[in-house]
């Protein structure tokens, strides 16, 4: 029986699930759920999860949600093609940066994002200014670790990308919005403030199945 | 080489790194970070963690920071006692409750015990009623989980109690203090609101080595 994948566009953590089960070339049933017909909080999906939150994966009759731990799933039952390492070294790198990037990205990307896509940018100006300076520092850091290299930990994609890349995705789509521009955050060009990040962004979107995880509503 | 941790006394993150050390049964050196000394921020220890948090694992010259990867490094370098479950679905699981603990418990918790322990419970009194309003929703899930159960996943103590132990210690504790007990929270006393969760807590609380890892400066 296939994989089942419960995703909703333009979810990071849904989109890194997809991302996962691109690179470890897993073929897979997509379930896209519809937000906006309320689909998540239909009986049928409370069922898979009760908190009513996408990504879901269902493999036969055993469902898991939580993004990281579909991931980590995916990457125990079906390991020919790892994304969390080989040994226990290389893991614990692909698993810091995983973590550094829920612990110090995650909140102040959804900062800066939330307002600029809802319309309250003006609003609450003073606090996206204050998580693109939190971001700022992070992406320097990141900009630092990707300087000549093609990925975050060892010689191929891992764990530590697929998560990285929805986050920095998203964050370039609000900041090319024109209330974004009037804030000035100096995020945006990335490839003039953060060069090596893009060109890393770059290498993800040039893999294999890519299109097929990118968000339908932004095309 | 003995493995060496760098912890302080009642952060949560490093507590559940020595529970994990404890359950594991592997042999350690603790070094103590004095918060009040700025050690953390030292030059010697920024060398470990630029970030200049704790907990920080030293395993020869192997460095590894951000609990829950030390914690999955442990369990991957030293596999003889599992925390993180022996086949793919069970390892799920207890992923799962760790990723509900981090995005569900973690920020409220914060939100309730950071005033009160600075004393700032009486100016942020909405910000903690709110949080403490999912915290109860979040316990009345984690009680149902554990009724008629001893541990959260399988039949054995997992990474699963190992993470939200500290955070259930810490919410009691600021819960005890006269500021907390003003607002009328209903989150505690535990064994009268949560009962299966206040019985769990006993049963970690009653794990080999549970002592040497209770924060020094609550006692």
């Amino acid at each position: 029986m296939a994989l089942e994948v419960f995703w909703g566009s333009g979810s990071p953590f849904a989109w890194r699930v997809l991302l996962a089960l691109e690179v470890k070339r897993l073929p897979y049933d997509s379930r896209l759920i519809q937000f906006s017909k309320r689909e998540h909080k239909s009986p049928e999906f409370l069922r898979l999860n009760p908190r009513g939150k996408v990504p879901v994966l269902k493999d036969g009759e055993f469902v898991v949600y939580e993004s990281l731990a579909i991931m980590k799933y995916l990457d125990d039952k079906y390991p020919a093609v790892r994304i969390f390492g080989e040994d226990p070294e290389t893991s614990a790198r692909i698993m810091m940066s995983v973590c550094e990037c829920e612990s110090y990205i995650e909140d102040p990307t959804e900062e800066v994002v939330r307002p600029i896509f809802s319309g309250n940018a003006v609003e609450q100006r003073d606090a996206i200014v204050s998580a693109a300076n939190s971001l700022r520092d992070e992406y320097a850091l990141l900009n630092a670790k990707l300087t000549g290299r093609q990925w975050l930990v060892g010689e191929a994609v891992t764990a530590a990308d697929i998560v990285l890349y929805p986050q920095a995705a998203i964050l370039m789509r609000a900041l090319g919005k024109d209330a974004a521009a009037a804030l000035d955050l100096k995020l945006a060009p990335l490839v003039d403030y953060f060069p090596a990040v893009s060109q890393w962004m770059r290498g993800v979107e040039a893999l294999p199945g890519y299109d097929r995880t990118y968000p339908p509503h932004w095309r």
